[in-house]
C-alpha cells in the first residue's frame, strides 16, 4: 500500500510517497517558491538521481498537479498511476480544542479546521488549501488531517490556562496548545524503545530544535508540557522569534515603533531570535561561523540560546519530578553538537553528563550521555511523515 | 542615630523610624489615599496603641508634612525634633542600567531616576516626587536612594538580554533588570546566615511572594537571573498580573479587545492573575478560601499559581547547577503554609522534601525541609526597610 504525505505551507508543498509494507520512501521532495518568481521542484525517488525543476507556478492546484504528474511521468515516474496511492496524509498545524488524534477528512473536520485560522493564521489556511487542491485532483481516496497540536491535547488544564482572566479562554480559546506534536510523538516513543521501557512508564523531555524549536515534558505517555503555547512564538529562542519575553515588551515595542497588531506578528514572528540577535541570520549554522569567527553579539546569540534551553530542561525536570532522558532532534538538534554540549554543560548537579566524545555524531541517532549520567542524552533524527503515514495508515485500516 | 525610611507610591507613604544603634523601628506607618476622597494615617509608635486619623490630604507634599508633624507632635510624638532624623532613605523602583547599588541622592541622582521613568512610568515618577518633597522639607541632611534593581545588576548579558533585535537594547534600553532586589539581597544574606555559611558559597532561590511575586538564583553573592524583566509584568503568577504568558497573546488580545498600549499596560497589570483567573479577588487569602469551599475556578488559580513557581525552581536549579536552599518570602511565602506545600509537593527527584509539620509556620524564621531534604527549605520574614535603613547609614558613615 502506497501512501503520500504532504505537508503543504503558504508557498510550498513538501511531500514524501511511502511504501507502507516496509514504511520505505518510494520518493520525497519539494515545491518551493509558488506564486514567487522562481518556483522550484525538485525531489529524488530511491535509487534515482536527484531531480531539479525550474519553472514558475502560479498556485498550489497547479503545483499539486505537477508533482502528480513528475510521480506517475512514464519515463522518470516511480509509480504506474496515481490508483497506486492509496491515502494522503495531510500535516495541519492547528487542530484546535477539536481534534485530540488523527482523524479521515470530511467536510465537516474542514470546517472546523478552516475555524482555527483565527487562532492560526498563519499556518492553517495554507493547510486547507492543500487539503481542497489534493481531494479535488484525487477524489476517489481517504484524506487523512494529521495535528501538530494533537499529542498534546492530553495537557491538563492547571498546565494549559494562562493567568489570564478567564474568559479569555472561554470566548477566545487562548490557551497553550503546543505544536510540533508529531515530532515529538515520533521521538519520545522511539527514545523509549531505545531505553528499553515501555512508553508509558517513561518520564522523557523532548527536545526539537529547528528552525522552530519546542520542548515538551512527556510522563506517563502524555504531554504534561510544552514550551509553545497560544502561538509557535512562546518557548525557545528560535531563528527569528524570541520566545518567552516580558508581555509588557510587546506594546512597549508597538508604541515604540508604531506597530499594530498584524505588523507586531510580523515583526515577534520574523525579525527576532537568533536573526534579531546576531544581526547576520536565522541559520544556526551561520551563526555558529560568526561566533567561531569572533563575532560578539553572534557569541551572545547562542549564549541566549543555550541557556534558554537548560532552563527548560529544569523547569520540565521539577514538573515531572526527574527524568529519565532528554532527547535531541530536528536540524539543529540532529546536528548542532557544539549547541548540545554547551545546553548539557554544568548540569552534572541535575544528574545530566554528557560525553563529549559520543556526543560528535551530527544527523544519527546516538546515546550522548556519559557513563555516569543518571538521566540518558539521545540524539534521535525525527521523521514526521513517518508519522503522518503510520496515522494515516492506521485510520484507513479502520475506515475499511 | 535616627533613620526615616519611606517608601512613596502614587497614592501613598509608607514610612519606619529606625533607630540604628540596635535597628529598633521607633514609628511605622502608612499614609494611604493620597488625592482621593477618604486618605488615612495609620501609625505605631512603639509602645503606644496604634493611631488612625482620618482626613483628606491633596498631595505627597501635604502628607509628608502631616507624617513630619505626628512625629514630633509635643504629646503624642516619638522624637523631639526633626533634628533627631540624621537622614532619610528613599525606595526607589527602577534604578535602570545607572545604578548597582545605593546612593546619596544629588541633583544628578534626581535626573537619572526622572530618566528610568519612561521604562517605569508606574514607579519611579511617586519616587521622584517623594524625594523632592523630603529634600524641601528637610534640606539639611542626607537622603539616599535605595534601588529594588541594584541587587540584580550583577547579572551576565546572556541572562540579561532578550532575544529580540540587539538595537532594542541599545536604543530603548529593553532588558532584564529584574525586582524585588531590596527583598531577594535580605532573604538571601539570612539564609547564609541560618545555614552557617558564607553568603559567597550559597546557591539560593529566593521566592518573594507577595501581591507582586518573583524569584532570584543568586551563586557566589550575586544574582545571576531573576523571574520579573524589564518590569514587573513578567514571571510568576501575582495578585493582578499574569506573568509569562506567550508574547503573541498580547497583541492578540490587544486586537479583539480594541485596547492600545497604555490600556494594554494596565490590563495586563491589573485585570490578570490570580485576580482574573479565580474572577474573586487578587488576594490569596480569599483565592484559598474560594478553592477551599469548592471554587473550581479559584482551585484552577491556586493550582496555576504553584505550578508557575514550581517550574522556576527547576529551571534555576538547573542555570545553578543544584541549590542549597529554597528561601520562601512576603506576604503569601511567609504566611502560605499551603501554597509552599503545594509548590515543594513531588520535588523529592530533585532533591527537595518538605516537612509538613514544621511547615505549619507563619510570618516566622523557619526550617521547613524535610531531614532527609538535600535542599534546604526556609521561611524568612523580609524586611526591606531595614535593608534601606542599613543601606543609609553605611553610606552615610562613609560621607562624614
Amino acid at each position: 500500500m502506497k501512501i503520500l504525505v504532504v505537508n503543504v505551507g503558504s508557498s510550498s508543498i513538501k511531500y514524501r510517497l511511502f511504501n507502507m509494507e516496509d514504511e520505505t520512501i518510494i520518493c520525497k521532495g519539494l515545491l518551493d517558491r509558488i506564486g514567487i518568481p522562481g518556483t522550484v521542484l525538485e525531489y529524488k525517488m530511491t535509487g534515482r538521481d536527484r531531480v531539479n525543476i525550474k519553472k514558475d507556478i502560479e498556485d498550489h492546484a497547479t503545483g499539486m498537479k505537477m508533482i502528480l504528474e513528475s510521480l506517475t511521468h512514464t519515463e522518470s515516474g516511480c509509480i504506474s498511476s496515481l490508483d497506486e496511492i492509496e491515502a494522503i496524509g495531510h500535516r495541519v498545524v492547528h487542530g484546535g480544542e477539536h481534534f485530540t488524534e488523527s482523524v479521515v477528512i470530511s467536510d465537516e473536520v474542514i470546517r472546523v479546521i478552516s475555524g482555527c485560522c483565527d487562532i492560526a493564521p498563519l499556518h492553517n489556511p495554507p493547510n486547507v488549501v492543500g487539503i481542497n487542491v489534493c481531494q479535488e485532483l484525487m477524489p476517489g481516496i481517504e484524506h487523512v488531517a494529521v495535528f501538530d497540536t494533537a499529542f498534546h491535547q492530553t495537557m491538563s488544564p492547571e498546565h494549559y490556562i494562562y493567568a489570564l482572566p478567564y474568559e479569555v479562554y472561554e470566548e477566545f480559546k487562548v490557551r497553550r496548545y503546543g505544536f510540533h506534536g508529531i515530532s515529538h510523538d515520533y521521538v519520545s516513543h522511539r527514545a523509549a524503545e531505545l531505553l528499553g521501557k515501555t512508553y508509558e512508564q517513561c518520564k522523557i523531555i523532548s527536545i526539537h530544535l529547528g528552525n522552530g524549536a519546542s520542548m515538551a515534558a512527556i510522563k506517563n505517555g502524555k504531554t504534561i508540557d510544552t514550551s509553545m503555547g497560544f502561538t509557535p512564538l512562546e518557548g525557545l529562542v528560535m531563528g527569528t522569534r524570541c520566545g518567552d519575553i516580558d508581555p509588557a515588551i510587546v506594546y512597549f515595542i508597538m508604541d515604540k515603533l508604531n506597530l499594530d497588531a498584524k505588523e507586531a506578528d510580523n515583526y515577534f514572528n520574523k525579525q527576532t531570535g537568533l536573526l534579531g540577535l546576531s544581526g547576520i541570520s536565522s541559520d544556526m549554522r551561520d551563526v555558529m561561523d560568526a561566533a567561531n569567527s569572533g563575532d560578539e553579539r553572534a557569541r551572545l546569540a547562542l549564549d541566549i540560546y543555550c541557556l534558554r534551553v537548560k532552563g527548560y530542561i529544569g523547569n520540565y525536570m521539577a514538573k515531572l519530578n526527574g527524568c529519565d532522558c532528554l532527547v535531541f532532534t530536528a536540524g539543529v538538534g540532529e546536528n548542532g553538537c557544539e549547541i548540545r554540549e554547551k545546553i548539557c554543560q554544568d548540569l552534572d548537579g541535575l544528574g545530566i553528563e554528557i560525553d563529549v566524545e559520543q556526543n560528535r555524531v551530527r544527523g544519527m541517532e546516538a546515546d550522548i550521555s556519559a557513563v555516569d549520567s543518571n538521566i540518558k542524552i539521545l540524539v534521535i533524527p525525527t521523521n514526521e511523515e513517518l508519522v503522518i503515514a503510520r496515522e494515516t495508515f492506521r485510520l484507513l485500516k479502520q475506515s475499511l
